[in-house]
């Protein structure tokens, strides 16, 4: 396009600053045997939520939000210079929601399969996606151990609503596919849950830290703990990261919001801490509906969330 | 309704999980002659506010964000399953904003008289709703020593404006119905107070701590030395929350907000550690406006003061 | 509730007029065996839509928009007395779209049988429940002919997507439940269908007046001309109103919204002069997103759709 | 200010066209023994409305609103010069609601005795402000008819709600201080009113046009009958706009906003008729509450009713 | 993308109906030597705006609006099947803004230089585009004829603010770059203009259409006469479309708008009527800021605008 | 305007406490030669800003944000009584952004050799208005230390953008106006600046605190060695506070939101400390769109930054 003064591709006459790199200019389209450090797949699910949710359009949110921030880190003084292979997002069915499920679960197993990057970043959709997802993931790269940041435990019986964003973990529990010492569930609060599965979580062994807990003990004493003792047990860790585990706030756009929950700095320092680990290997960010977001503040920490996840990465 | 298959009452056709009891699911109607440990009752009148108030339709916003929580404090293990008699809201006239004091006062003498709980909420409205509210209380339950949580002394001269959201505290106190020994505010903050009303709290007697003294203090060391007092001198502890008192951060829908307030968890710990005492037996939330609030949010925050109350009372 | 002053239930102490009857008075509950002039019943099933929808809280919108108005019809010289009977609401299940197909299909053809009313509104949803309701009414009323007013031809191929809102007269024509000279399709706008679905239309033998063809003939004389046809050919004629027939600056809240449509005011004449006809005895309004309205305007539209209908039941 | 380069007064620092004179250039602060051709006075209540409304911060968003036109009606070549005085704003009680109607009443008996102006413009406020406007101007500058634009009667019983925003007319008929014959209803709607007013208006000999009479006749038609009918038997024709005479699409921000109302160039087109006529002079602008209403489009429409008068006198 | 089940590029996985054209489609990107029918570019200035405005984000709000409409104009049974060059968007410097102009005179004397299209759509930003787009057409192209749709003359000075959206005829005025002859106005309105300015038209000669003539004569007739006439005497005719002429019910999303306007209908038929003549080559659209706008309503109505305009060219 | 019973000029009919005096009482309209402790200008330029930025409304919604609050600050018991003088707003150019610094610097040239005041006030507008400033006020008042309180360094290049809201400090700097040793940045962010800045600012001496080490070491303690620091080495020291250092669920209308900022209490309680500093004299406030805010809650931070300035020099 070099014959015609001052043109650029459409919505790309944006301001550049020759010595600044955006965050989002790390994402590289995917291409059949490339590899890179990290990749990020788009998993735009929600009709499968409980309550109304338009999360589905949140990995075009948090992608455009990379485009906000840049890629050093003074703090550490690293600069962010990996690319990022975009795989792209799963096309979801319009009215063959337990379809999706399955759909999921077959593009995630062929791109698992490529194992074409070392860490993984899934964009939800609604918690559901967590299911497919570290079902896929075990099956092509090894056993896993799970860190959930969430409010609420995601346990519910099945029958009443199918495969929700209130199940996930309880698939995998009764499934198989994971054993209740694998899982961690940090950020649990009061009121947000049943009593019943509260027992539930206990009755398989499943490890839970309440917010009360968090702020007494601090994040990332916990994850230290716990990070070591599932590294020790399973191949690989995933945080699994529904954003309502903070506070409305700081999350003013999940559909489940409330108050008594963490502080966004809190959980990215806790995100750069666990990154550090060589176990941890994928991560999902889930629960976040730009729909009723305000001036896309959750979507701009999703995107910090990624950030810290490859901060903790360059610091190793 | 049983012959119709799928069919619910208008408004009714959504998911149940069997095994999740709503917060909202304890509320109850009220029957002359029923009683139970805890009651509510809406006070819908704002046009006595000083400044533009739609917290006439906070009682309804309160009762629905109890619909978003469950009935279980899973942080010290304990199931809420005592009903909660929902007495209703009282009618206020369109024009006869003096009379509604009256009506108010009317009204909640004979809830009070009733004598049908043991624990009373009162959803306000705005903080004018106070007045009737404890005079009535006094009357019919006898004395009481007050907790106001709140940025502002609300201790406003009578003659410039009448009986508004401004004047609860200095009527009660003219009135002789309040010692100022009797009454604790908690939450001032400065810049929204006039020097002649922090003076006027001094010559009452009134016990006054500012934000910055709740930050080196710690609310509930503040809250067990001055409930410990009061309920030496009188018979019950009424607890007053004005919403305001936190910061615009976590309570973005009262009409006066502003920096520098509390934040929500210690306002939730501190209802949690206050309700814990045996004299506490009522408790206002007021200055609420739905209508410019964010999400709901502060609703949410008062749905869960209320949960906080009575964790606190299971707690016991 | 006698014995407490000025005490009403929740929700219920707002202002009344002795002499004003909200046309939301109107609503009783429905009792096996009971009968009446007009029925009413939600249909709250969105996530069968294309595009993201919160049509699924419409019947709740258009309710509550009932009480903004009165009973009488001035310029007639009516007041409206009949009760409607509010059968309720279709439950809908979370994750099994398909089969919510199937339960609105069920529970309307129970509703249906009772044959408990003359006049019939079904108020969606999305548009895809046009189908479970016609197909049940045939079956348990009659056959039927159907006007509907739409920009939508909402004939797309079933392939694609399933049953969405985009096919509910494509499958009513392809299972024979209705023929294609039995649909009138009003209001269709340029720049809104495919060719291939204009082609389909007109091999079925539907008629299809676009909204140059209304403004050039006026929409009644086209009512009068088709309801006289369809009367000759079929047992009762259904309105199937989808809300987006509407010009976007009368009917903001509709998912797809765009310029050139019909004004609101030639909408109620025109509702009003078709359930003149005795053949006319059920309708439904679908497309209502009160996620995305503005004041609750389209809602409002609805409400006098409802009521212009009845009106023009009292009229004849 | 001339010594300091660049510095305008806090908030005037805006664009200026030499050429351009802004409609609110011609308001000019009120002196006693001052005279001009107009003058315009703000009533900032409306918390005697039924419903929630903030129609009191009406009077400051229309006159803002002047700032966005010029004072030149190129239709008919004539610019606007004649300066307007702002008399400021009628200063109203926080609880005091029913004596504001007595404030509202002694402020304009004042002003309306100074005789300054030609022409009055009162801005409301809800329309309970036009009893007392009507009442100080019949007293002080002799019998009066009235041209109410409204889409209800406002002819409400008194004993349900004191005076509202749904009784002016009724108090202006049972005080004697108008006679149902020199009241002019244009705009009433189906739905809008109860039975028993209608009748109540008929028994009066209120004159009433309903929406469907404006579309057959036309509103200049009813327009030039009924100001020559009303010329004859008062001294003076005041006209009262309640600006939810317009359909919702062209004023949203009116508290009570249905659809089947007129559109804002009939009306814009009626004032400029009516005010053709020696015996109009005064207005008032009623029931617009900024805080709901979208870009200010119901203030706009409200700027411009002034100014169609002001063209209206202009072209005499 | 093959290889991996449902993949689809990032923001690329939406529904697909495999019949449906999407008027979005019809957008390819541009190369060398290229042509086509239809061209757009963006121009994305508005800090050139005299008040506050983000015009310059509807170049993308517009096309993402054709997103949501067909290529079928089934009142003319036409499909559009003529691709859509899509130039892409002019890059603007964020102080230098008088050098944007310079800037957008450089880029389009480029473009059109090219020849590589029939027809030309240029999507402002603010009005003060067109003046550098319609200089630079007149140099590569020849001369040109303008009918300008707007409420406002835009003969501003400009002394008193440079090249504002206030200026842009004035500059092509007194720059000889037109004849005021070649200038047509449609849809001027009272209080949106200084007389001076209305002044400077007539002595230009320009021709000036008030919406007060638009009504009684219809636009139709008023392009008929008006293209016949400048088809004589200028080689192309341009259309340039000030979204603002629109009434404010109908484009909510312009900066600058008020009642008394045009309704989208009238609009979008007197595109496609004008478009039918061999004369008209090129069209702006411009002042709609999305970031004020309600639903993008102003936005769709553009892209409905771009379509009457191919529909037109496609009935010739 | 005493003849006329409860007249007030328009818009000043609000409710007045006779014992409040609220703080933007305090404002006084300036008048050559007049002098006082305080003294404010607005800066409304923010045409300058690389983001689409609404900042020139901020010095408005400041001044309005302090008829919220008080003069009284209870934590120390003082009232504010000092006046502030209210010079008003700088005139900037519609279109002429680059001489708009200059009239900036003419205008604060001008206003600063008045030395009419001890304290400088200056509202923003974006952050380049603080080049302008803070050249004016070194050349008039002597040599200056900055405190910056931001996300970002604004150390970008200009060849890019020329003057923006990201270049002051490094204008400042390269034309010498500062040295690097004079500047301190206090809140830097990962994410928010490139590496290469973060270089330049270590190359000049430019000494910067990031968030990580506000909240190790504590404000306070940064700002007490600073100001010590500068103290000796300049002749005043100015605070520049971007309010966008706070994090977006304290500051949720600044442009450039993100989470891990400070909190709003750490802020004021750091302007407090800060202000009691003999040196310190004067305080820029930028970067608040009150546009894309929350209720104002950002303007209302910077009113209670202007106060616990002022509550800091009466503390002294
Ligand atoms: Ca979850
Ligand atoms: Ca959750
Ligand atoms: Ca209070
Ligand atoms: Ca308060
Ligand atoms: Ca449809
Ligand atoms: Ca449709
Ligand atoms: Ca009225
Ligand atoms: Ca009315
Ligand atoms: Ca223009
Ligand atoms: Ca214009
Ligand atoms: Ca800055
Ligand atoms: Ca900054």
């Amino acid at each position: 396009m070099t014959e015609i003064r001052h043109l650029r591709p459409a919505g790309k006459a944006i301001f550049k600053d020759r010595y600044t790199t955006k965050a989002k200019e790390l994402l590289t389209n995917w291409l059949p045997r490339k590899s890179a450090k990290y990749g990020i797949i788009g998993l735009p699910l929600s009709k499968s939520s409980i309550s109304y949710s338009g999360a589905a359009f949140a990995p075009g949110a948090i992608r455009e939000a990379l485009q906000s921030y840049s890629n050093y880190a003074g703090e550490i003084g690293i600069e962010l210079t990996d690319e990022i292979i975009d795989f792209g997002d799963l096309e979801m069915h319009p009215t063959d929601t337990i379809g999706n499920h399955t759909r999921l679960y077959e593009g995630l197993s062929d791109i698992y399969q490529t194992k074409a990057v070392n860490n993984w970043f899934l964009l939800g959709g609604d918690h559901s996606v967590s299911y497919a997802s570290i079902r896929a993931f075990k099956e092509q790269l090894g056993s896993v151990g799970i860190i959930q940041f969430d409010a609420h435990h995601d346990l519910r019986n099945m029958e009443d609503g199918g495969p929700t964003n209130g199940t996930p973990f309880r698939r995998l529990l009764e499934e198989g596919i994971i054993d209740g010492r694998d899982l961690v569930q940090i950020g649990i609060r009061d009121f947000t849950n049943a009593k019943q599965y509260h027992n539930y979580a206990m009755e398989q062994g499943v490890t839970v830290y309440t917010m009360a807990t968090v702020r007494e003990i601090g994040l990332n004493a916990i994850l230290e703990q716990e990070i070591d003792r599932l590294a020790k047990c399973t191949n690989h860790i995933y945080l699994s990261v529904d954003m309502d585990v903070l506070d409305q706030a700081f999350a003013p756009g999940c559909p489940a919001i409330g108050p008594g929950g963490m502080d966004s700095t809190t959980l990215l320092n806790g995100i750069h801490f666990a990154a550090q680990h060589e176990s941890v290997k994928a991560m999902d960010i889930v629960e976040i509906d730009p729909t009723i977001d305000i001036r896309n503040m959750t979507s701009r920490v999703a995107s910090y969330v990624l950030l810290e996840y490859m901060k903790g990465k360059a610091s190793m």
